[in-house]
């Protein structure tokens, strides 16, 4: 089957048509018709080879939502016309420890979407069954697109993390996950404090649910909320004053980052020690917590907010994106 | 009442005689007859002024055990002749947030024993009700006294850090706080992997209950346990290659710090977020938490290894401890 996508040929330059052949269907395999496909940051990070994994040309997209068109033999739980979603992993192995224990996110042998393979920027995608997620019935699909990658990155750290609904929660960076992180929040009953170095956004946070915006680059603003945060989710992947928000932190509050931050993060013991505190991190979900979680935005109506390009206009969605106008998440649509 | 005591008059001198007068007794507070008295790292740190924060003359000693001999008014829990310990703190307010939430150790107002105050290389000594722990019947009281800061130390991370019986657990360093945490774990059911710099010590390392001993400063050995371990302690304050010991943990392992390294820990966010990984620390532990441990060691026998020396040689027993000569803890006897 032939596979009309976009592709990266080297870094920073725009994306060209590009078309594949993809070989005989594996038996533990399905394909799917893409029908939306949000943009991640780590599209971007790939785009232009930052994490040194990259080979050109590069499909990238891995925020699909779509319908299965073929399904591989020994496929039992999905069938012809179903609709699913595939995020960031698009194969684990289904036999290691990770995967035995329920953790395929943790795959020691997993597959990235677009690491190595062709992602979601394309009319069609393939995928291991177990990372083609059923989508409720009544899903909006042209919104759940981000929440395959972005969306699950910021609910697994709620719901694995403890948050209870009577914490004070902070989140820094209210971009793409940032923003998705607010909504889960909300409706999980916390206070939420966003963390914002862009002004202009404190309307559209505090409307999503948070209860108060600080400036991050205000040491004042930091300073007045020291020690009243149980729990913090940071979202960015630059390198900030990692002490000041151990001190906005309560005694036994938890910071935890699915920011990829490249330099070290430099970490006092007296602030760990002294108030009990930990600093963590987490990539994606596994198969069964995005399931959880697309379950629960069903239920509570929880979608990011989009805006919609034609697959067509992928180069000036990207751009939209690096210039920073997104609000909040950019998804382009096959049409 | 006059207390005759051993104090430091200067950083980097030998203790000298010294006694003081002890005030009327607050309602809350007991007064205790010091029968031994440990000697922890942090007493070194506070006599020569470490962390800036020692007031001359100081009376170091905050693993105490003793005998009430006075009680205040309104003092419930405790009368005259009740053996007791006393540890790192000596007061807490009773009325914070964290004080009613059983975490008495992280008071916002918290005294400890050895800091503006005096402790116990002394015939007496003084402190709250609520810090005074009352021991179990059956303790041995020669060597119980380490339990009560180094001890909990280890021991609250364990507790509180969910480790269960099927995890391999990594001890980082074993001197007085290690060796505890490996008798510890081992009546816990864990597999105990014992890092130490020191080769001389592994046959008594390995008696004590650890399963494997690794050279911390061969690189190979390190490398042999790559994603082995469930949980880390680390008892020691000196920069490590903290990344080192982040591979070797499994996925979801988790580093914990008693050691109050001076320097921040350098910490590469992509190892915390690919395996889910956290890394925390703690200080000592709450009163409830501290007879909870002492109920487990006298259930399970579990006493630090110590040498005596008599309350007089504090100087000589200092120096043994300074000089690493400590297997593995040193207790000061009052004769």
């Amino acid at each position: 089957m032939k596979v009309n996508a976009y592709a990266a040929l080297k870094p920073n330059e725009k994306l060209e048509s590009y078309s594949y052949e993809l070989g005989e269907l594996g038996s533990e395999q399905v394909d799917i018709k893409v029908a939306y496909c949000g943009i991640c940051h780590s599209d971007l990070s790939m785009i232009n080879n930052e994490w040194g994994m990259t080979e050109y040309p590069i499909v990238p997209g891995h925020e699909i939502i779509g319908e299965v068109i073929a399904v591989g033999k020994a496929v039992k739980n999905l069938k012809i016309g179903d609709k699913v979603g595939l995020g960031w992993m698009s194969s684990s192995c289904m036999s290691c420890e990770q995967c035995m224990d329920g953790h395929h996110h943790l795959c020691y042998d997993g597959e990235s979407t677009i690491v190595g393979r062709n992602g979601g920027f394309a009319d069609y995608v393939r995928g291991h069954w177990s990372w083609a997620i059923p989508l409720p019935d009544t899903i909006d699909m042209s919104k759940a697109g981000p929440l395959l990658c972005g969306g699950i990155t910021v609910f697994s750290p709620i719901l694995l993390g403890g948050v209870k609904p009577t914490d004070t929660v902070g989140v820094i960076g209210i971009g793409g996950l940032g923003h998705m992180a607010i909504k889960f929040l909300k409706n999980w009953g916390c206070e939420v404090v966003a963390f914002s170095s862009n002004p202009s956004k404190k309307e559209e946070i505090l409307k999503m649910g948070a209860s108060k915006v600080i400036n991050s680059t205000s040491h004042e603003e930091l300073e007045s909320i020291t020690g009243k945060l149980n729990f913090i989710i940071n979202t960015t992947n630059v390198t900030l004053d990692w002490n000041s928000y151990l001190t906005a932190l309560a005694p036994k509050g938890r910071f935890h980052t699915v920011g990829a931050v490249l330099e070290p993060l430099a970490i006092p013991a007296f602030s760990l020690i002294m108030g009990e505190k930990t600093v963590g991190g987490s990539p994606i979900g596994s198969p069964a917590l995005t399931k959880t979680m697309l379950d629960f935005c069903v239920r509570h109506a929880i979608y990011p907010d989009v805006e919609e390009f034609p697959m067509t206009k992928v180069n000036d969605a990207i751009e939209h994106l690096k210039t920073g106008k997104a609000r909040f998440r950019v998804v382009l649509k096959n049409e």
